[in-house]
């Protein structure tokens, strides 16, 4: 029979994304083209041994219903980290414990915006947000993303130009997919911005904790005196992505309506996941973790640049931080065509083009993951990348 | 400052329970107003084991992200459960892991329901049902609900006189909060009319495995040949609900809709207890549990029947499984108010008014759950019902 769906997710179609991932599930395939952090980063150990005391000890609570708002000593000591670490939440704000940031983003569009309603993002970005505030009926505006992550004068320009506009969605660390990060003076820029035109940001900030190289840059949401920005995080980049963790901090008024998109959405998170990250970054030692996980992905991030300088038609900047490095193509080369013939190498890529609001448009450029692929994997599928690229040229 | 929410969320409004199960904080108050099931239900040794197993052998998967459909061997096996117990899915249907029927019923209110269209369901109906589905701007329109369960000349009227139907909710076994069963002869009833009038049926099912007395009564699922009915099954009644675990069977073109829905939600429910409850199902005794968590409801619900027998002016049915036990009060006492009355005595319980359609209506009724509370909880807490209706009655 025919589905009569609702307008909001009819408009959600498959992504051409789809199409190069469903490569990666043949094991010899080499994938750049993942989001996941590595699993040697995983700290399995000492998440074993919690979990066997919370099973020992706490059983009956941690499997348990919960409340939407999540375990209020995981909401302590995350908030506490939050503000000693990174400067961001105030008196005037809360937090709830969500399935990842992308529920927290989710749940933010459901909170905000109607259906016409704009929201501007970089452009490039994370196609996982683009597509959950597409599935609210919003309209999503790009604006471009330099060296310095959303350029300035074209976000003024488009808050001047677009109507309804709603929420800045944006990714100022080590941005998903471009790897770019937004100067603490943009920041501000950003919010005075905003704060003229009385919309809301939306800081999407699940990679600040995996900085390699210069200073930390503050996020937006510790510059955030009038309660304007709502700031969504991760422990899948730093724990594990799978048990589904991250939260939301903003403006108790907001986490207030959220926390009643939470309770119809699935009433709350996994309780005994919630106990057991909350005795991890407590008792265990999650600084000296994060550490680690830097050392690893550092190593990564240069045996990938290091490849890929050897061919001069390549564009990149080696990113300070975070899990992708944005490749420029010869001008001229489409990035769908040029990750299709990489895939036929046995090599993964996700083109450029996935990223854009209008994801119709060519572009000639590709998104390569450093954090999944062993140092080895990294050194033959960036051999295979060139190798492509050499042929795409002559041919 | 003042925050521009969306309509759809604005208009839901915190409900007259939370004030209620505020009381319930307490520990030395009665609860007999929750939905949880009882943790003597919790198979926490079985679960441990499996749980120390996948950490020791298979941690990287576990913790790794996973695809948004869910884990590929507890679908097979929800799925093979499913059809060869209660009949149902076929081999057109699919099946998705979710976050809990909760989530389940949001997103298929999500990819049906546009702003404006109506939903028919049961009256009195499942409060968190109601909001999700409030949640997308849907117009609910309650159908009565007798012994039966909901009327099925109601429903026929319903439809006649409704525009923009596009799903009709229900809870045929074991109603929450009414208790009632559809027999099966109105179930093909439901289905027939929603096909006369195009449809779809959202069957929510989480104590299908919770029977007490009587012969089964097969799923509106078991007779779906069209591809009419989302069915929403749930692992927190037999396992554990704060691992946030359920399912959704139906066509495959509804569930590839929701797949999408899914994956800007969460991207995917908890991985590794997705493992764990596919070893549990699959290598441990479901059967010999899900028969001890009734021979304990069993006796609590029979406890709590006995008791009430004791008040001549209480009217009730005692239900054939599930959790819940509804008590009418003599006409002219209002539900809200006597629960707040038996809240002073330290007894919580929900009033009727809360699983309405129109939740502004006062109803002569409340909600009693018996699986949580003890033997002795349950003797205690109706013997100061039965005072508080003494003193109200006279008053």
């Amino acid at each position: 029979m025919e589905y009569s769906f609702s307008r909001r997710i009819s408009a959600l179609q498959p992504s051409a994304i789809r199409e190069i991932l469903k490569v990666t599930a043949d094991p010899s395939v080499i994938s750049l083209a993942a989001g996941n952090p590595s699993p040697e980063t995983f700290p399995a150990e000492d998440m074993a041994a919690i979990a066997a005391d919370i099973f020992a000890r706490r059983a009956a609570p941690a499997l348990q219903y919960g409340i939407s708002e999540g375990y209020a000593p995981l909401r302590e000591s995350t908030a506490a980290r939050l503000r000693e670490r990174f400067g961001a939440g105030g008196p005037r704000d809360d937090l709830i414990i969500v399935s990842g940031a992308q529920q927290g983003i989710e749940m933010a569009a459901k909170c905000f915006a109607d259906a016409g309603d704009a929201v501007l993002c970089e452009e490039p970005s994370f196609i996982g947000a683009l597509n959950a505030l597409r599935s609210y009926g919003v309209t999503l505006k790009g604006v471009p993303c330099g060296p310095d992550g959303m350029d300035m004068d074209a976000l003024e320009a488009a808050l001047d130009s677009t109507p309804r506009v709603k929420l800045i969605y944006t990714i100022p660390t080590f941005q998903n997919p471009s790897g770019v990060t937004m100067p603490a003076e943009n920041r501000r820029r950003l919010l005075a911005l905003a704060e003229k035109h009385n919309v809301m940001v939306l800081e999407d900030d699940p990679y600040c904790e995996l900085r390699y190289d210069g200073p930390p840059v503050p996020p937006i949401k510790s510059m955030d005196t009038e309660g304007r920005v709502i700031y969504c995080g991760s422990y899948s980049k730093v724990i594990a992505p799978g048990i589904r963790l991250g939260f939301v901090c903003a403006p108790a008024a907001v986490i207030s309506k959220l926390t009643v998109a939470k309770q119809v959405a699935d009433v709350h998170s996994n309780l005994f996941f919630q106990m057991l990250v909350h005795e991890y970054i407590t008792t265990r030692d999650l600084d000296g973790h994060i550490e680690r996980c830097r050392g690893l992905y550092r190593a990564k991030r240069d045996r990938m640049a290091d490849a890929l300088r050897a061919c001069k038609a390549l564009k990149f900047r080696v990113p300070d931080g975070g899990l992708f490095l944005w490749c420029e193509l010869p001008d001229g080369l489409d990035g769908l065509e040029f990750c299709r013939r990489m895939a036929r190498k046995g090599v993964a890529a996700v083109p450029g083009a996935s990223f854009l609001a209008d994801e119709s448009r060519s572009l000639s450029a590709i998104r390569l993951n450093f954090s999944l692929p062993s140092l080895e994997q990294i050194g033959a599928g960036c051999a295979r990348l060139i190798e492509t690229l050499d042929e795409s040229v002559t041919a």
